[in-house]
């Protein structure tokens, strides 16, 4: 693994995380179907054959910024379970709020290096179309050196994907904050996408701090009416290029998805993106099934999410039941970690990762023996167990109020134990 | 349609509902892959080619037996969508509250009767295992006067079944409340289940009141370490063959299925059920594609039931975050219709339902306007829409505070303006 700067010691971390053989992650490693991410002395696998992983996105807004806000979104969504977080922070002392989040977090930390170098062009400059490309890169490693372990990149949209755009035309033209500001500058400048233009800094900065590359789907459709369009393919594929150069420079890649896709093409989907991308692990934001719930778009993208991961996708970014709506609050990030986990672990057993369905298991025993506390412990969070079943405790001990007295478990067990016939 | 008892009426209406041709809703009624319930003067379709609809299940348990309190779940479901609901009371007094809820309710009401034979005879005669078969037809006659729509009656379990469950034990033997009380019955008496055993008089009741029969499934899994188990396929056979003599005899069937499948396993179950069953329409609960989320069940329920729409699944039975913890109440309730409500939605985009996508598409065209009065209004629960939305106001008018002056689609809307290359 020397190639692409990973240690002994960060392989074994994994191996033992996944309950699976160092071989194994070694070689997953080496060929680039997972990645390893390293915070301070912790890893964090991702890909193939591994525990399907999830990223909660944190971060101030320019309309709500403040550091403590987001301290406790940090905290509620490593609670819930978040494997990694990243913060998309673009309002307030942005280089401090990130030092203060990568310093505190307990899982690794992603960012956009280009919210920063946009808005602080924005600040100096007075327009996003005067950025320097250097700021760009400057930002990069300023986020490198700040411990940051993955960077979103939207290296993959080059004037040849806006020429496609322009002869493939699409309803929600650009929703991706980072696409939307490169491409922006792209179409004021009209000049080619620094971060294609120069991969090759991106790369020598990854490698300088063992940075993991998170290549950015900024033309991912913003609606299921442009659901895997022409414009989104086009940048797929130079996703898939870039990958093989990423490799070839030892820098570890994963690859950024949608987005809005109806669930009938989620399957293809991910099947296109592990052919086209060599098989390099697969983050996909949602997907989201349909557009129409606004409010509960946690449970629309645990569906999708869900069918992505059965379906090979290795990484599940967070959506909330604020999105489209508002900057989340500390309970909806603690809602869409939870029904992030829900579809990865859905996948999980579904895939058939190691361990998964033991968990499931073991609730299936304590539920045959009404043994409550243990199902308690085993529940994805105890504390709505406890909201929901301790406040309406039934007049019987060993049920609940669903059925009281005529508990289906407990009246099949009795007749059993009378007369022996199964 | 006359040999299903259908008038011309329903056709109409069903065909009008659905914005499909008469004659497409006549011949899938005619195979059986579609049904029509009728409810006072309206009906509701429910099979191939139509809007996947969903049931919310109400009703008292013997902790709680409160008819106020069960008129507020019945307005809940109904307000987010539920298109039938089901009354399984078991406290109080049941067939007053039934008749109250059907009087009361605008979509179609269904019972499972073997839950009032069985408590009237542990009432009467102090025993389950007491119960004159008589009591279940009296029942099911009395449900249908009451103008009950369709009747859950597990008719599948024989002894055969019992048999093959012996040679094929499971861990959580029988969840299915219904079929716990025939399972028990059976098994103090060593006879056969009388639903089996006299299905010509199900027939006979369910043809003189027009009453649709879903054919209970008593031997779904409990949890996904029984999944699509021997005995649970050894039912469903059974109800392949009642499906073929209910048809005969001019009456309309839906059959139910699990339960707890993992995600990769639905599929499969979705397609022996239209075989093996002759593609009548498949009601199934939920599925939940994990076990370890007890407060969360309406999310596990979404991802499970999306799935097995797009498979083809007609008809989702709602799961409330209260599955497994308690009876729910009326917040669970209105959760548990809308992401049931999404998930039926999910499906009929992704198996391209008639104008399924076109909600999706309007909703796309208001957030590339940033119309916010439109996306409320399209919005699944505007209540919760407002909540979001309102309650974290972004300084300036057409953005939300996620991005704030930052919004991605305002971002490159206005560079285009500047110039145009797209």
């Amino acid at each position: 693994m020397k190639e692409k700067g990973i240690t002994g010691r960060a392989i074994s971390y994994v191996a033992d995380k996944e309950g699976i053989y160092r071989d194994e992650i070694a070689r997953r490693i080496s060929e680039g179907k997972a990645v390893i991410l390293k915070h301070g002395d912790k890893y964090l696998g991702i890909g193939e054959g591994l525990r399907t992983k999830i990223n909660a996105n944190i971060g101030t807004s320019p309309d709500i910024a403040d550091i403590k806000f987001e301290m406790k979104k940090l905290k509620a969504a490593c609670d819930c379970g978040a494997d990694a977080v990243m913060d998309l922070s673009t309002g307030g002392n942005v280089k401090k709020i990130l030092k203060y989040i990568v310093g505190r977090s307990p899982v690794p930390v992603g960012t956009v290096p280009i919210y920063h170098a946009a808005i602080q062009s924005i600040e100096e400059k007075g327009a996003l179309q005067k950025m320097d490309p250097e700021k760009i890169f400057e930002v990069i490693e300023s986020h490198a050196e700040t411990g940051v372990s993955f960077t979103t990149l939207h290296c993959g949209i080059t004037l040849g994907t806006l020429e496609r755009l322009r002869r493939n035309p699409r309803k929600c033209m650009v929703v991706s904050r980072g696409g939307a500001f490169l491409i922006s500058w792209m179409i004021a400048n009209g000049k080619e996408n620094p971060l294609y233009e120069s991969f090759d800094r991106v790369l020598e900065i990854a490698r300088k701090y063992g940075l993991v590359l998170s290549l950015g789907d900024g033309m991912r459709p913003g609606g299921l009416i442009d659901a895997t369009d022409a414009a989104q393919i086009d940048e797929l594929l130079t996703l898939g290029e870039l990958t093989k150069r990423a490799w070839a420079a030892g820098v570890q890649v994963i690859i950024e998805g949608p987005g809005h896709i109806p669930i009938n093409e989620i399957a293809a989907n991910v099947m296109l993106q592990k052919k086209i991308c060599h098989g390099a692990p697969f983050y996909v934001l949602g997907p989201l099934v349909t557009d129409i719930a606004p409010g509960y778009d946690h449970i629309v993208a645990a569906i999708g999410g869900a069918l992505a991961g059965l379906n090979g996708a290795d990484f599940l970014c967070y959506v909330t039941p604020s999105e489209h709506l508002a900057l989340p609050g500390v309970e909806e990030v603690a809602e869409g970690t939870i029904a992030s986990r829900i579809a990865a672990h859905a996948a999980d057993i579904g895939k058939g990762v190691k361990g998964a369905s033991d968990w499931d298991y073991r609730m299936d025993a304590a539920r045959t023996k009404r043994d409550w506390k243990t199902q308690r412990k085993l529940s994805v969070n105890p504390a709505k167990f406890d909201k929901l079943h301790l406040e309406t405790a039934s007049g019987i001990n060993d049920v609940c109020t669903m059925c009281g007295k005529y508990c289906a478990i407990k009246t099949v067990e009795e007749y059993l134990k009378t007369k022996v016939v199964l």
